[in-house]
C-alpha cells in the first residue's frame, strides 16, 4: 500500500553535518499553512506567491525562536512534488535542523518516508518512473560518465525511447485489429511486409537496449580491472603504484571515491575497480589451487585484464597459464611488461608482445602514467562503440525489456505462422504491459514501494 | 590583510554527503551575471527580482548539462552578505555539487575562504562581530541551552548590552569634557555624585558579564561531572550505567552527541561530560599517587562531583580523602550511596548523608533514573540563579571585558583622586576601544581573520 497523499510530509533534505546551510523540506496540501503557523516574518507565507523567498524566524510554540530562516514558497503544480511546498533554509546545524523539523511536525506535518517527495512527484505526473529512478542514480553518481547517463535519463531521453517503442507496438496492435475487422470479409487490407518490418524494428531496438545494459552497468558500477600474472611478476606493487600515481596525476577530486569503494580509481571521469589476484601457477598445494581458481574466476568477470609479465625472464618462461589467458580472452587482455629497468634497449625491442603491450617498471615508476592512459583508452573505445544509442543502467529495466522482447518475438512468430491475430495481440498487450512498467504506467504499489524505499529521506 | 571584497565568491554551503538537496552559494557584485552565463531556464536571471526562485539547468560550457536546479536570487542589500547573491539548489550529490561549483568558478567566481560569506555580512554592516561569532556557535550547538544562548547572541541581545555599556562610557566622557570646559572658570557644573554613579554602574555590569562567562562556557562546553570515591565504590559501573540508562530514558536525539564527545550525555537539553577517576586512597605506590593527584585535579575543575560511597561498609570507613572532598567542595558534591541492594531498610535509614544523598545500586539499577534527575536539577539551579542577565560564552569577549573593566576602574580611581579629567578620559577611551573590539567597531584585520578562519567554508 502506498502512503496517504492527502497529508503533508516533512524531512531534512541536506546531508547530516555542520555547514553553512541546511534545508527542511515540507510538501503537501497543508505545507504553506503549517509552516506559516510557526513562521514569524514581515510577510504571511499563506499570502505569498509561488517561487518567492521570505526572511523570518521559526518559533517553537514552547521553546521559542529556533533560527533565522529563509522560507521558499512553491505553489502546486509548480513544485518538485507537484504539490504546495515550502523549503526552509536554516543554519547548517544538526540541532537546529532537527528542531525545525520537530517544530513543523508539531504543527501538523508528518515525517516523510525515504523517497516520498520523489514518489509524490511521480504520482502527480511531474516525472515518469524512469526519471524518478534517475534522481537516485544522479545523487549516487561519482564519475562524469555515470553523472551524464543519469542526467540523460532524468531529462527523459531514455523515457522517449521507451515511448516510441510503445508507439510501435500500439501501431502493430491497431494494424492487427484492422486485419481482424476485414478478415471475415476475406480482404487482406494490411500489408504483411509492413507488419513484419515494424516487428523486426521493435525486436532490433529491444535487443540493442538490452545489450546496452552491460555498458550502462559499467558506467554506473565502474570498469573491473583485474591484475593477473605469474607469481612475483609485480602485481601488488603495480596495484599500489596505480592507486598512488592516479591520485597524483588524474584525480579530479581527491578523496571522492576512496571512502566508498576500496581500491578504486577514477581516470578522467570513468571509475575503475582494481582487483589484485593470486599468482598463476600449477601447484599441488590445495590452498594455492583454490587461489588460482579464484584468480581465474576474477579474470572471467573482468572488463580489462592487466596481464603482468616479468620481462627480465626469458620469453619462453611465460608459462601455460599466461598463454591460456591470452588465448581465451584476447580482447580483454592488456600485456604489461614489468621490470624493464632490468633490460637494455636491445632486450626491450626483442620483447615478444612489444607492439601491443605496455612496458613499465614498478621500481622506477617508468611507464605507469602511460599505462593509466591505455587503461582509460580501452574503456573509452568501449564507450564510443555504443555512443550512438542510449544506454540502460538498471537491472529492473533490463529484466522488463527482456520480458518485452520475449513477448514481441513470440507475437512475431505467431504472426508469421498465421496463428491468428488474437493470439498475436495477446503477446503484444503483454509486451506493452512490461514496457509500461518501466516508465511507471502499469506498475504495482509493491514495485513502487521497493523502488522508492531505496531513496534517502528528504528526496 | 582581508581578501578583496570586489570579487565574487562561491562555495558549497551544505554538508558533504548524499542527500536530497545541496546548495552552491555565490555572492559578490558579479554573482547574478556569473550564474546567468551558465544557467538555462525560462527566465534570464539578470532580469530577475530579489527573493525570487527560478527553475533551470546549470550547463558546463564543455561538459554539458550538470543538473536541474533552482536558482534563488537575492539583490543587495537584501541578502545574507549584503551583496548580490545567488543560491543554486541542486541534487544532493557530491559529484553534482562539486561540478556546479567548478562551473561557476569557471564562469568567473572564486572559491570562498572559510567564513567569508559571514565576514562579508559583517563588513557590509549586516551584523556586528558578536552576531557573526554567534553564527558559528549556533552551527556547532548540540543542546537546547547552547542553542538558545547563540540564538540570543545572534538576535543581538548581547550586542545591545555592550552598546548600552558603550553609551554609559560615552556619557561619562561628555560629562568629563563638560567639566573640563568649565574647570578654568572655577564652576563645578557636573554633579560628581552622578559621575560616580555611572562609573559604579558600568563596573557592576562589567563584573556581572565577566562572571557570566563561567556559565556561558558551561552551556557551550557542557557540565563537567566527575565521579570520585574510594577504590571499589563502583565508579566505573556507575559511569557505564549512566551512559546506558541515559540513552534509554532521556536522549532526545539518540546518536547526536555520542560521536562528538566521548562519554558525554545530554539530559533535557544540557550536555554533561562524565569523567571517571582513580579511586582515592593513601598509598606509597608512585603510579597510584599520580592517579590520586590527577583525581584531585579533576575534582577541582569539576562543576559537579558525584562522590560514591560504598554503603555496605561502616560509615566510619569513608576515609580521609572522602571527608576532605566534602569539606573542600561542599557546593559541588553530590553524595551517592552505592550498593544499597546489600542493605535492609533500617540500615538504609541509618545512612549518614541520607537526606542530601542519592541511594543507588549499580547492580539492580535502582535509583539511577533519580540520580540523573538530581544531576540535571543541580545544573538547572545553576541556570536559574543567572537567568536574569545575558551570558557571554567566548573567551575573546571575556578577555576584552576584563581589559575594559581594568580601564574603567583605573579611570574611576583617577576621577576619585581628582587626578584631572584628561587622565580619566584616556582610560575611558581605552575602555571604549576594547568594548568596540567585541562588537567589531575597532577590530584589526588580524583579529577578524582569526575569527572567520574558524568558520566552515560556505558560511
Amino acid at each position: 500500500m502506498l502512503r496517504d497523499r492527502n497529508d503533508t510530509i516533512a524531512a531534512i533534505a541536506t546531508p547530516m553535518g555542520e555547514a553553512g546551510i541546511a534545508i527542511v523540506r515540507v510538501s503537501g496540501p497543508g505545507a504553506v499553512d503549517i509552516v506559516n503557523t510557526v513562521f514569524r516574518g514581515k510577510s504571511m507565507l499563506n499570502c505569498a506567491e509561488s517561487h518567492t523567498i521570505h526572511f523570518g524566524r521559526i518559533v517553537h510554540p514552547s521553546d521559542g525562536p529556533v533560527d533565522q530562516v529563509l522560507a521558499s514558497i512553491f505553489r502546486k503544480p509548480h513544485s518538485y512534488t507537484g504539490e504546495d511546498s515550502v523549503e526552509i533554509s536554516c543554519h547548517g546545524s544538526y540541532y537546529v535542523s532537527r528542531k525545525i523539523l520537530e517544530t513543523v511536525i508539531g504543527a501538523g506535518a508528518r515525517m516523510a518516508d525515504p523517497g516520498e517527495f520523489t514518489q509524490r512527484a511521480f504520482l502527480n505526473g511531474k516525472m515518469d518512473l524512469m526519471q524518478a529512478e534517475a534522481v537516485a542514480d544522479l545523487i549516487h553518481s561519482k564519475t562524469a560518465l555515470a553523472h551524464r547517463a543519469s542526467m540523460e535519463q532524468l531529462n527523459g531521453r531514455l523515457s522517449s525511447v521507451i515511448e516510441s517503442l510503445r508507439e510501435s507496438l500500439i501501431e502493430l496492435c491497431s494494424l492487427l485489429e484492422l486485419e481482424l475487422d476485414f478478415a471475415e470479409e476475406g480482404i487482406e487490407i494490411v500489408d504483411r511486409e509492413r507488419v513484419n518490418r515494424v516487428f523486426e524494428q521493435a525486436i532490433t531496438e529491444l535487443e540493442s537496449l538490452i545489450n546496452s545494459y552491460g555498458y550502462g552497468k559499467l558506467v554506473r558500477d565502474g570498469v573491473k580491472v583485474v591484475l593477473a600474472g605469474n607469481p612475483n611478476a609485480g602485481k601488488s606493487s603495480l596495484l599500489n603504484l596505480l592507486l598512488q600515481e592516479n591520485r597524483a596525476i588524474v584525480s579530479e577530486f581527491p578523496g571522492t571515491t576512496r571512502d566508498v569503494i576500496e581500491e578504486s580509481i577514477v581516470i578522467e571521469g570513468i571509475a575503475f575497480r582494481l582487483v589484485d589476484t593470486a599468482g598463476l601457477r600449477s601447484t599441488s598445494d590445495k590452498v594455492e589451487q583454490e587461489g588460482v581458481r579464484r584468480s581465474n574466476s576474477q579474470i572471467d568477470s573482468a572488463d580489462i585484464v592487466l596481464l603482468l609479465i616479468d620481462s627480465s625472464l626469458s620469453s619462453t618462461a611465460k608459462g601455460d597459464h599466461v598463454n591460456a589467458i591470452i588465448e581465451t580472452y584476447p580482447e580483454k587482455v592488456l600485456l604489461v611488461f614489468n621490470k624493464i629497468d632490468l633490460l637494455d634497449d636491445r632486450a626491450r625491442r626483442a620483447l615478444p608482445g612489444h607492439v601491443e603491450g605496455v612496458e613499465i617498471s614498478c621500481l622506477t615508476s617508468e611507464g605507469i602514467a602511460n599505462l593509466l592512459w591505455r587503461i582509460h583508452e580501452r574503456a573509452i573505445a568501449h564507450c564510443d562503440s555504443n555512443s550512438s544509442s542510449v544506454k540502460i543502467q538498471s537491472s529492473r529495466h533490463r529484466d522488463l525489456l527482456k520480458k518485452t522482447l520475449e513477448n514481441v518475438e513470440s507475437g512475431h512468430l505467431a504472426y508469421e505462422k498465421l496463428l491468428g491475430s488474437e493470439l498475436v495481440a495477446v503477446d503484444l498487450r503483454t509486451a506493452l504491459n512490461y514496457l509500461g512498467e518501466i516508465i511507471g504506467l502499469t506498475t504495482t504499489d509493491d514495485v513502487l514501494n521497493t523502488i522508492f524505499s531505496k531513496f534517502c529521506i528528504g528526496k
